[in-house]
């Protein structure tokens, strides 16, 4: 089970200019086939299907904690998707003015359509995640491997999408998990090399180009969190530090894990945008509506 | 963001024989349609999404914590699954005699070539979860009377479920389900209430079947399972008692907010495969594996 | 525009078992690339999407009036799977008797889960028909050409489910649709015989096996039904004459245009499922139903 | 079975100026999961499927006749993307030319290559409608729950299309639809009040816009378009009445079935497309297609 | 089995200017319905299955023999895609100069993020070719019946993104995929007038405009590659001269067995685009690399 | 270009008995997303899509010879599939006898309805391969470790299947692909260790379970062909030398390139089915075929 609380994992500012081809982009971190709903989907199934866990316990752990800081990821994907579709089309309740014309050439119709101008399961072509990403073999190598490929494919487009946007908001969150995503590639070279004694680390990066040449990332790998693995957990997930430990391939720094997940902060305000009902129509009613109101939020 | 622990929310009884084929049903309560990764991510998008939340508090945060109750549903249905599985094919090493011949005829062949006799998010007929089937329309009526269908839908195939298998570890499952999840569909009839004046729970129970029919729901709403719901978080979605109070429609009793997730139980230990390489093959270099598994396990 | 009357195509008996297999298999010829979906939804699109049909009159009234047809043909398909599957499960209203026990070795899990023990828009296989499988090129050979294709691999796949089954309820259906489908074939060879003056009926059987080979279909050769286009419209699609006249290409009688659909048959009841709830399930509010039934029905 | 007549349901003009992109939005209408495909196919399955009709007649007449009326829809839709792409590339006959040059920006490509400028079964992104957007559960208080849902969904749908075009042939064929689909809104409203005896009419409008807000579907309902439900049979579908009576919830206004469909109007003609060869190309074989023609239309 | 050289079927000169919807149009060629991917697939599997071939050697050869050339066919469509990626965003290794700015408004962003400016088996909206698009009945007639409908809608498909686009590249490739397309086409129509003796050549052109109209298509005809099946063999697949005979339907010229592949052309060097870090990034470990690279490559 | 002959990989006896399950389970390693499909078409995209591969030649050398290879993969598990599914249903040329009675349970349909009974580009559960497994992100580094990873998840397919299946042609195409399969796997790690340093080998075998304990495999291990990399090209791709070489990282033996393919066995006779009108049905124009087939066989 797990316990949520109204933090996101990164500082998002609002962007200076709404962008929904942007946010279209963006779409591919989180429903395509390297987005983030693939990577917390493929080890929140591995850990709950995870044979023989009592014997492996600090890869279990290490999985299942992976995955917890996973759903971070997607929330923060999310927002950040909500906040380039904010304001981008012309607020109003008449609908007669035809306030969403601009949405007619942007790539994505259905953040139009189908939600009000909001993040949805969907890539970067409108194509729906589906459960075929999710890869859970059971056998404890060759998911690791996949987990190590995962990363490193998700990585590779997270570098592309970042050199297809230069606002702030996306840029703050790439640079965040540009740098999350390689410790997950660390911790799980570093799975391997324990089970196999291959120096998996030797393979950095992949791509080969460096999170240092992202300035973003840069800022926050100075600040040390590409050497940290959160333990998400009150009580569990201990024996992470078996395998999260030694020194960062990269850069040789020491890696720690860190018991409790960030700190993290406030989730940014999305405006209302009465042309697409959202939250709700000119024509709630409102009288009733006024006592409800009053008995739910006054 | 979220943390998790490891406990589960039903406590899971062994079956007394495997089951393939009961097993592939219980998909369909995970990756279907009207399955727990539908209701899990239903939710999470739209508290991610939720446009004008400062205004509309309580509504989010109901939305928000049942996402987050969700994702201890897919867990619980997705070890029922894998305890199902659990010694479905002849244990060994030797590929050659032909271990899993019994395989041959179950109607999910996933199980057993793609996962090592694990959990998929797939349906009953081994179609992937897809991401066309989370609604987030940002508006509320609209998506509260979604939520409310949805619920009902996923009432319905739980019951369908329960009807085709009798298996000890499937039935604790649904009549742990069926109890909460119908807690879910008294949530947004009861939202739907209080932003329109009508009043929802008239129309339950649908199917028009009551959860007192099902022996082991009712065991669990005999301890009030059905009268509570948890506040899934440390110090969030408070606002969830301006919606769930008053009296259950369907028995009167009085609703309760419980702060923090239930206890849960241990999960169950899902016993190696070895036929099937999960978690370990036999030709795991035991040299060099024995070193390390000192300094992991010792 | 369409108006609708309850009656079918064809006169089904009630099979002497039920046969969720054999339903399972029948639903190729609803929901598969070859299925009556297909053939209904090619030439509707055809006929919404004809461009100059001023000028090529025939032509549209031929594919205007087939689609007609073709609703008559998934309601005839479905109702045999609905009458395979009735009775299929113990029926009851104590879920906890396990009434669907014997669902659960079921080709098609769909037909107790999703539905209740009812037709669906997928195959033999439970994928679900889409929309890739129209095609309107808007260009009148080839999208003639295409129908003529799409008709016998139809033929096809209905021999083959013959093959499969032998419950009097498919045969019955499979009967009436080879021969009604032989006349789509023929039609579509003579359409395209007056635009290029090519003798396409010299191609027929495809395949290579005459209707007079399946007793079902003998049948209604000898009754004519072979020969006869009905003219699904109370006014229009006159010119479907132009195209259907002159010998039939397999045994050279001649072809007639019948104004107005077949006479049809009453479509069979089908009996109440209360262990799917289907219609209803045992909890509705009897006493309020009791009211609301007399003003209702009474 | 039905019959079919060359009438759409409402009138279109033509677009002053052709609009790919606006094309494209519509499709959304017909092949999104909340175009009128879905209730087309929705009611049709459901129809076909009712299990224990004779007890429960009126609900039946209800949802198959609503069926009926949906064709009309995927028509209405149809023809108004036809006219959208009416001429939208340079006609000629000459392919060097690159007659097609303005498509490559186009948002549908398939419009372009699969079909001659031409409506086809598929979203807003080009994603193919599919069989799993049909709910068909048996059970009648769920599917009537869902059918509202459905058609609120689809209301939501129109509206953001509305809001995105501007043409007089889109807002032409949305002011008709959102009235029409607004009836079916209340006619399953008003089933689910008799069987259940809860007012779902308070819930309306979903979303909270009133469809007055809306000049071209105020201007129907001025003509008292939202009062009335047709029956789409000669005779049969007559207990309709037995559900659609008494005041319309949102104004008031006595509701009436009229016997028989809307008369409708003439079909656009639709203007061949020669650089697409549609419907026929330059290269005809003229002698004898000129004999040929003589014979079909002379 | 199969042998492979490195050359391309068609000179393929640079495109002026690189073209990211074009390359997006042309995607539809290889991965869409009526794609390259389609023809390759459908007649490699009807020849793996082809059944009682030594009674129809001329069929089986026939079939097995085409599907060897669309191997090229599928390279030759790749490597337009490719020139017309190549070099279509800002070429350099810095990403936060936001490199790939002007791809955020292509159509198809897998390219830019899947792939690195490369083609992927997708169709022209970016959905996956997929295995559904082959047929393969074992009817001899109606898989020929099918190959030549196939044929004629690939033609279909070739003509309108001739239409689309411009550059030297594309229309290289289509004049000389047209042509070869049209052997195809010619080919299954002998076939079947083999089988049945119906002369199917007389239906050609389908559509109806001839590849004369089509200059880069009628240069490849003028120097008699419309008359030319080659044998893609060393020794087998000789009795295709027993169908591929006689004069060619449209213009009556002499057709011809050519033994052997064409010679073809080296296939265009496709530029490293670093920005993509295709095929290395900044951050290979440079000095290793130069010691391995000097014995790979030295 | 490629050119074709008539052998296959491996020398396939006949099954002593039908068996469509076994069949259902093997069309895994054909369509599914490990399957040959997907190994074909990833290194055969990729080998198109290489950018700079005059710098690189070796891997370049290295992907396009093995894509040429997994041709003859697809080939032998389709025919794998075809002599499994030979005989599995009753011969005949009467329809009404139900000749297809017995494969109303087998798993696969689509083998008796869509094909007769014939492979297809479909996985175990009938879902049909797609474009969305291929990747080809472009960079090397990135692309060898998809395909190192690839190959080992193929790998574990294989062994999964070989444990469900006893007949003597599955086991004689398992064991002879993975041993190939091993090549490969064996090919990438060396790839990735000249381009890394990285010893990627000492990771074998994954999962960990040594082909020697396949007793088909360890038979060809005997002959070596564990250490041949053949050279599928009269010319080209002579660079492989450079990556494949030294010892084998599991038994030290060897590493050989050898020139051209394997000299390859005769494909079996595949008998055909006449009641699936395969190749021909009962009604074929005798006295008209006659005369051809003289012309065409005499």
């Amino acid at each position: 089970m797990i316990t949520r609380f109204d933090k996101i994992a990164v500082d998002l500012p609002r962007p200076k200019h709404p962008s929904p081809n942007a946010a279209a982009a963006v779409q591919e971190l989180l429903g395509g086939k390297f987005g983030e709903m693939s990577t917390l989907m493929n080890y929140t199934f591995q850990s709950f299907n995870f044979r023989g866990r009592n014997q492996m316990r600090p890869f279990y752990d290490l999985i299942a904690n992976i995955a917890a800081e996973e759903f971070g990821h997607i929330e923060a994907v999310s927002y950040t998707i909500n906040l380039l579709l904010t304001g981008s089309t012309k607020r109003g309740t008449d609908p007669a003015a035809t306030p969403l014309a601009d949405a007619l050439d942007a790539r994505n119709s259905y953040h139009f359509i189908a939600s009000g101008q909001q993040a949805l399961p969907v890539d970067s072509q409108g194509n729906p995640w589906n459960g075929s990403y999710v890869f859970s073999s059971g056998n404890l190598k060759l998911d690791l491997l996949h987990n190590f490929f995962l990363e490193c494919g998700a990585r590779a487009n997270k570098i592309r999408v970042y050199e297809m946007v230069d606002d702030d908001t996306s840029r703050a969150m790439l640079g965040y998990l540009l740098v999350r995503g390689g410790v997950h590639i660390v911790a799980y070279a570093k799975a391997l090399e324990k089970l196999t004694g291959v120096d998996m680390g030797k393979l950095l990066p992949i791509p080969d180009i460096s999170n240092k040449r992202f300035p973003e990332a840069r800022k926050n790998e100075d600040r040390g969190l590409h050497r940290i693995l959160y333990r998400f957990s009150p009580d569990d997930y201990r024996k992470i530090t078996e395998i999260w430990n030694g020194p960062h391939p990269e850069d040789g720094s020491e890696l720690i894990v860190q018991d409790g997940p960030p700190e993290g902060f406030d989730p940014p305000d999305l405006d209302p945008e009465p042309q697409l009902t959202s939250p709700l129509g000119p024509d709630i009613d409102s009288e009733m509506f006024k006592d409800i109101a009053k008995k739910l939020f006054g």
